[in-house]
């Protein structure tokens, strides 16, 4: 399925200096005139992948049926690694096989995947790419060329081949054992609260859950808003994870923790 | 009146690490396809609901007619405050009602504002809202089938209650009195301007007005460019308010002066 | 020539705080609705055009022909400096005459250049221009006036006048001399990787050529990913200049060198 206006966004670890972001919405609009392209973020770590799948699978829900989201974090461009196109939900993902797309692939149902190969520089009449710039040579006019295509699963066809195997992620998924669970916190969003991997579905279900991080037992809430000024709080955040924050605060700088850190969920009378 | 290119800007806390921002113009392009969406800044002070406040009062009018302003700094999200919609001057704006808009509204003539009540629910076919998240599952939605709406008026009072009082703003207003003007630092920008709140048509309207900020006295000039390098000057800005710049260089960095400084304007030979 | 959807990209030393970004999208929103409008960077060093002509040279091809390329760097705002609009290779751009527009204008066939003058507030209808933000005054509404013209050679000559002098660019060009090449690094990207003006076309030709800077010597190499972690390499970068990367690092930390730092290639058995 296809919006009438076709949706592109971006995810990458450009930063924002230089042209970079800005010249592959150039070679975007050269190939989909129109389309409405949206921004991500371009904030992820540097060569960090982990997170820009982390932020894919848990966001890609709320953009039309029909986006092609591109995401260029890519420590081996210019090596030997493959590039995937993957179909699931009636969304279209392009990356690098370094694991970004992982996580997203093993949630989605009955995803279907790509191993971008040689044709593509024929079928879309291109140039030889750069060793450095893949998000500008390749990534940009393959994601514009399958973003205003009518016929998307035939264009795939002709630039790719289906895979079953693909790079597996860099983080082990949360582990559950003994009515706890294990996780770890993925990234720390500008207000400087933690957010982890431990999604709302793997809470112990009975009593009181406490979230144990960096030697300190907090207690779980539904909100912010709920708790005095300067409190810190445990709650399932707006993406369905558990998310440490501390109220009017930033709970990174107050806990003195980064991305990594481990996380265990228990229940205080478990 | 409304564009035939529905025009949506967005002003947030929201930084640009994860994907905030992009999931809520994920929402927009669901609701308003091909609407232009355009970011304000998403560089306000975390939960500093004046600054929003105060760029939106001075920025709106460079907004073709008919532009929907949305703007998310909500230290509130999931408590009881409510959302405001306001139209003005064939604006329409749309915060939590925090004190953002206050400025705004007092400047503005004849607004009609507008509380957000629980109908938009069913009129949008909405699930509920995330407790943490309301950008992306009240404002945007809102924003776009508003921005998209043919019949604006009529959409909001299906959504919303027409009201005469909303949270006063956090910051006051700037004092006259015995030739002086007492007001405040509201922001700096990127090379370091100090931007207060006190407006031109304040000013002392006789003699040559100096600016006294840190314990020094700044003499008011009309532009950058005619004071020589390196030198100090107090002059009304782009957007009519007094700001203290240093030529070439920074202000900010030379005065050690940051937001809510005090700034007075009275005359050398009062 | 011009593509259906008009293309304008703003390079600006703005950053991300405040509206001034946004403020100029709104403007061109009223006077070219619909209009694709690219940021190219925001992040350019405060009042320093040098590099802001470094990237518009070597990007400007990847985007549409047609496309209208605005660069406000502005150290001069407020003074008597000109505004220049110069067309080549089907691309158009709009500049201050700082000096900005001096590396890309050398380096086209057959630029033609135009020096902005006060006729254009008729043609465009628009009030007296702010001291201090000509890029919302100024250069949004011309760009965006370009922008959506059908006949831009005639709008041009209706708001400026050709001109065959303008200010020379900041920045010595490299300089080849006995087979060595020096040049200076331009910029330093979000991975730390060092951007020198030394072109492809300057390297000697014969031989293992290697890069000098801070007192290293880096032999070059073809792309990051076939040098081993941590290895300082140098190389052609996608935009055909000569970079210092370090292999999953950060060259510039590493090497302890910024913007300016001086480099020289040469040939090992030279």
């Amino acid at each position: 399925m296809q919006t009438d206006v076709p949706v592109i966004t971006i995810t990458t670890d450009f930063g924002h200096k230089g042209p970079f972001v800005g010249v592959m919405k150039g070679v975007i609009a050269s190939r989909a005139p129109g389309a409405t392209v949206i921004d991500m973020t371009h904030e992820v770590p540097v060569h960090w992948p982990p997170e820009a799948g982390f932020w894919l699978a848990r966001s890609y829900r709320y953009f039309p049926a029909g986006t092609v989201h591109v995401a260029v974090v890519d420590p081996g461009v210019g090596t030997e690694r493959d590039i995937l196109i993957a179909t699931t939900d009636e969304h279209l993902f392009i990356a690098p096989d370094n694991g970004l797309l992982d996580e997203l692939l093993h949630a989605a149902e009955a995803p279907v995947v790509y191993r971008l190969d040689d044709r593509y520089r024929d079928v879309l009449n291109l140039p030889a790419p750069s060793n450095t710039f893949h998000g500008r040579d390749i990534f940009a006019p393959v994601a514009a060329t399958l973003a205003a295509e009518t016929d998307r699963s035939g264009m795939i066809l002709r630039i790719a081949k289906p895979v079953t195997e693909w790079t597996p992620g860099w983080i082990d998924p949360p582990e559950t054992r003994a009515g706890q669970v294990r996780g770890q916190i993925i990234t720390i969003d500008h207000f400087g609260n933690l957010i982890s991997n431990i999604g709302a579905e793997l809470l112990p279900g009975d009593g009181a859950p406490v979230a144990r991080i960096a030697g300190r037992d907090i207690p779980m809430e539904e909100t912010y808003g709920r708790a005095e000024p300067g409190k810190m709080v445990a709650l399932v955040n707006s993406f369905g994870v558990v998310e440490i924050a501390r109220t009017e605060g930033n709970a990174a700088a107050t806990l003195g923790v980064s991305r990594g850190a481990p996380l265990v969920i228990s229940l205080t009378d478990g």
